[in-house]
């Protein structure tokens, strides 16, 4: 299923045996609006009663699919409504004809899915600044409406440059969750964005199914970065057919959770050039949004990255990072580990540590830091992938 | 002059010519701190009547030295003072023992210069979390209070990753200014970290100096970024003997603007792995913030810098990059240039846009990349390099 890079050496095994879920409809096709002969449109047909809840892009520069998305989500309510996905062009900053393009794709998914035109939803993931030729997936609505789609093909059909597609399934009581994602880079707004997609056939009410989807995209997809760059596509939504009835949901946000925490870090393992997938852990800061901005300013800092990818235990990095953070620190309470290795405590290199020892963590593919300010209860995890010489081949020459 | 990396193909051709400052006493030395057999100790000694203003990093993990500094600095006043700076050693994240060296050195350099110890400046840099073998400094303070160094031996004491010397100056009536400065890499706390020191014989009450400072700071070393990672270290001073009374203060604020823009310009052309100087110039912005906002987002982005790198004028990261600031914008106003060829204007590519001509302008050592919002009067200029190999293989490598 590749499509010419090689796959992450942190790709998972295999695609995970997901559950079907009730009343959904799965469709793909060879709209071939960038790509040849691959799947790269998907269409996801949701029944009557359905509820569908978003967390996109914050960019101001955002595409016009994502302003579309934004409308249907804004209105609410439940119903039949459609998923429509193509890969290859990202229709943003297309100006008018970007807008033309999401209308026209609408009303085409409207007719042949039996949709409501307001509840249909356009994504579009690729090259940005060139006109989407939305012909090509007009043409292929029949098709994609027919469903029949497994969800292997459905996650195969939104890749661009990711080198695996990712899955994740969970049940919970008699309902199920499935979900699928496309990201590689953070972020890469020539041919790589995030968009994920989440379905259940669990009932629950449109305002708690988005309450639920924000609080749990905070934990999970805007706690992983692989290069801080935001996308102008962003786009992670979460449907319920309701087909299986009520659910506990405590129970659901936990399993959803747990979902989208396996998608989050899926992005991560197919970070452009990524060899290690690394988990920044930070305890003891005075209030959990000091111990998040510690987290994200060694999570994003280049120079940590370049030493994780060099495996070099570089806790000056690691100091450096958590004193530009902007957070309150104190260089006399904060201690370091790899791993499990205890490197820095009370504002110098600890006594017994060994540089073999750290080093040793840093060669495996899984690396952890932890930095703990002794400051108080806050606590933040950010999971980021390292910054190898692979991330400026894929950049540095993507377009020529 | 050389300490083995190859010199910067960014580099100026050679270091400038620089003026003496009446009543300053420069001093080098070999303390062999960590470097063998160079220049790695600089003193600089300012006569009775002197001011001395400074900006300091803002990291909540400064080095002992840096704490230090900004005790001398916030007791203010003027008399004889003494700026001693070693390479080699951050002294920073060294616990107490930090603070213990910066102790022994204020102490010596007092007894060796004739100074009040509470008017000592001491600077490391260096690598951090190894204790400063500060005896070694202690042994050449007598060679270093001896005076008798060039600006150019001065530049050269202070390197440390630097490929190098870095100077500038100016004249102003009768009083003269000189600047010397070293950082490659925004700031890298192993080894490269930004210092700076600009001497003047004017004079100029305490105040106004620092008022001056940090205004001009603003608008030079703070608008440039190698990396976005910011030093334990980061230290900048400008010292006023007085020796040539006083002039026109505007005229020398002017002045004063163009040195600090030339050491902080050299900085960037000695960033690392750097092969490109890039402007990042924001107009049209709906306030000053907003433009400095951007044009950081901009030049801080990891796509951006090695799309640069590549020579590929990806116009479609810049979009991103504007987007994800936080700034106001506005997709169908936004137009954005790389050199003077117009690329993108109200929301999608010009059309008489070809990318020949912007790729063209990417071939040269000197990138330009101009984004106006055309909301507003709010402009900027920010200064940065692009995201090579070499920056991997420096920062990667670095230890091992």
């Amino acid at each position: 299923m590749g499509h010419g890079a090689p796959r992450s050496p942190l790709a998972p095994a295999a695609f995970p045996d997901l559950p079907a879920i009730a009343g959904l409809t799965l469709g793909v096709a060879e709209a071939g609006t960038r790509y040849r002969g691959r799947l790269d449109a998907m269409l996801a047909v949701l029944p009557e009663g359905s509820a569908v809840a978003g967390v996109l892009t914050r960019s101001a520069t955002a595409s016009a699919d994502v302003l579309g998305c934004r409308e249907v989500l804004a209105r609410g309510g439940t119903g039949r409504a459609a998923i429509v996905v193509t890969a290859g062009n990202a229709n943003a900053f297309t100006g008018r004809a970007g807008d033309a393009s999401v209308a026209a794709i609408r009303a085409g998914v409207a007719a042949a899915a039996g949709v409501d035109e307001g509840r249909v939803l356009t994504c579009a993931t690729g090259v940005i600044g060139e006109p989407l030729p939305h012909d090509r997936v007009l043409a292929v609505l029949d098709a994609l409406a027919a469903g029949g789609a497994s969800w292997a093909q459905a996650a195969d059909a939104i890749r661009t440059t990711d080198t695996f597609p990712k899955g994740a399934g969970a049940r919970v009581g008699d309902a199920a969750i499935a979900g699928i994602a496309k990201g590689s880079g953070m972020i890469a707004p020539d041919m790589a964005t995030m968009l994920a997609y989440v379905f259940t056939d669990a009932a629950i009410p449109p305002d708690r199914l988005q309450a639920m989807l924000s609080r749990q995209a905070d934990l999970t997809f805007n706690r992983i970065t692989v290069d801080s760059d935001t996308s102008t596509s962003d786009t992670l939504l979460l449907a319920a057919t309701g087909a299986a009835g009520p659910v506990d949901e405590a129970a659901f946000e936990a399993a959803l959770h747990g979902v989208l925490l396996d998608l989050a870090h899926q992005v991560v393992r197919d970070g452009e050039g990524a060899s290690k997938f690394v988990t920044v852990r930070v305890t003891g800061a005075q209030t959990g949004a000091d111990a998040e901005r510690v987290a994200r300013a060694i999570a994003d800092s280049p120079l940590v990255k370049t030493a994780v990818a060099g495996e070099d235990p570089n806790w000056g990095r690691v100091v450096m990072a958590v004193g530009k953070s902007g957070a309150k620190a104190d260089r006399d309470r904060l201690s370091i580990r790899f791993g499990d290795v205890l490197v820095a405590a009370e504002g110098w290199v600890h006594p017994d540590y060994r540089e073999a020892d750290a080093a040793a963590h840093m060669k495996g593919p899984e690396v952890t830091i932890h930095a703990d300010l002794g400051l108080g209860a806050g606590e933040a995890t950010v999971w980021t992938c390292d910054l190898t010489h692979g991330y400026i081949d894929i950049n540095a020459d993507y377009r020529s």
